[in-house]
């Protein structure tokens, strides 16, 4: 991994704010993300949030709203790009595959295996560049995410626990394997063979019981989401969790959308999930 | 003033997002804005935001972070557009002229006076729609912005401080006269007689005097903002209150710059200023 770039800087509620750019070997590519950081000595627990469909880091990072809170908190917030960009780089002229959709899943058919090498980037390349380069503490990590993005944070921490302290999302797609965006994604990046979707599939590792290492899953959902029962099935979570005996606290938000309006009205909720958690972790590991 | 339409509504923070298009006569043309309102049976002060070169309504109302302290607060927040907007409407290219560069004056000259009549949009027809439309104490209006709209704040209080009761400022253009933006747009749609730019420069209403409505003027301005001695020189806005001996309250926050990072980080004690304000205003409206 190539050194990183600070592209650009901004302090914001008593912290600093840098947009990075640097080489990740997973998806043969330059990759961005935005990192906010607390004022003081750290280390730091470090969020690492997982946006949706057609994001870049810059969504979550100016709407979200979240920075004011995690300075109180002492959080680091890491917002990566939800793929790989460029001219270069395979794409598809829909909003839900290629470039803005990566699904955080790493493919496995042409043309996309070359660079939509998400779950490792993710776990990998992204938590090296940020812990090498910021003030983190490796044994307190969060992850959390928005739709396509709350799938990548429930999937990837089941699949990586051993990484994770705490998980929560906002709307996510609960069974990648049932909901059309989800399909047309796994087809696309892994083929026809549905053993392989498996492990990209919330709902489906839930219930085989991936999801032990976290005492408590927080998920927030818009009753009015228009795409709740289409795509999202929050439902699905609640079944596989009574399955596997896993705590999930999964609210239904009266009139609230899909949107960052809806993210921003509960993003302090979920921060602070996260911060108890972290700080737990960082006990345990004291004592230990 | 026909009808308003409202375009798109969120539920935010405990309250409602809606945006609105509605005609002008002032301007001849459909206007955009956006108005939060909480929860709640009001009727709530209104704050009025002015935003900056090139902005829509959409920017204050996705990155500025307001509205979970207006929601507990008790404040309606509204952001209009900067000018008039169209195909049919006149522009330039540069983004310091025309289209979403109004300055929030009433243009005098070809071809902008058809349409750019922004002071009388926002005091007369905004206003009236907001006032019409929403649960709005009429006795109970502050006035804010940012850049070009903390100019548009500071002048249009004091040009007509019998329709508000507080007024604020983030990094306001101090002097339109002396601004190099200002110049430009002064002589665009008002001509090169200085004598008519005099109703738009802040430090010049308020060395005059125009300001004694208002207890107190806020205003914050970072100090690493690449405008601060170019465009913005706040130091003739602290001369020009020292000569009229109003009190101004002029923060400058180091490290901070002039994107809405900078606006977010404090706007929850500019929507403090102005609810307490209007509180009083509404205690003296009683007592009257």
């Amino acid at each position: 991994m190539s050194d990183m770039e600070i592209t650009e800087q901004h302090r914001v509620h008593g912290g600093q704010l840098s947009f990075v750019r640097h080489y990740s070997d997973a998806t043969a590519s330059p990759m961005a993300f935005s990192i906010f950081v607390p004022d003081g000595a750290g280390p730091f627990p470090a969020l690492y949030w997982l946006s949706g469909l057609t994001c870049s880091a810059t969504n979550f990072t100016e709407k979200a709203g979240a920075y004011g809170h995690a300075s109180k908190l002492g959080l680091i917030i890491v917002a990566p790009d939800t793929s790989p960009r460029g001219s270069d780089i395979a794409n598809d002229p829909a909003s839900d595959l290629g470039q803005g959709a990566g699904f955080y899943v790493d493919a496995t058919q042409a043309p996309w295996k070359a660079h939509f090498q998400m779950e490792t980037y993710i776990v990998r390349d992204l938590i090296a560049t940020v812990e090498a380069g910021f003030p983190v503490d490796p044994a307190r990590r969060g992850i959390s995410g928005h739709s396509m993005g709350g799938h990548g944070a429930l999937t990837i921490a089941m699949n990586n626990a051993h990484l994770f302290h705490s998980v929560s999302a906002f709307a996510p797609i609960s069974s990648a394997m049932r909901s059309p965006w989800g399909e047309k994604a796994l087809a696309a990046y892994l083929g026809n063979d549905h053993a392989a979707w498996e492990r990209y599939d919330a709902a489906l590792l839930l219930a085989q019981g991936h999801s032990k290492a976290f005492d408590t899953i927080l998920i927030d959902q818009g009753e009015a989401d228009p795409f709740i029962d289409s795509q999202l099935m929050p439902d699905l979570l609640e079944q596989a969790a009574a399955t596997a005996g896993q705590k999930l606290v999964l609210r239904y938000r009266e009139g609230y959308d899909h949107s960052y309006y809806f993210i921003q009205s509960f993003i302090a909720d979920h921060l602070r999930f996260h911060a108890e958690r972290l700080k737990q972790a960082a006990k345990e590991k004291m004592t230990a």
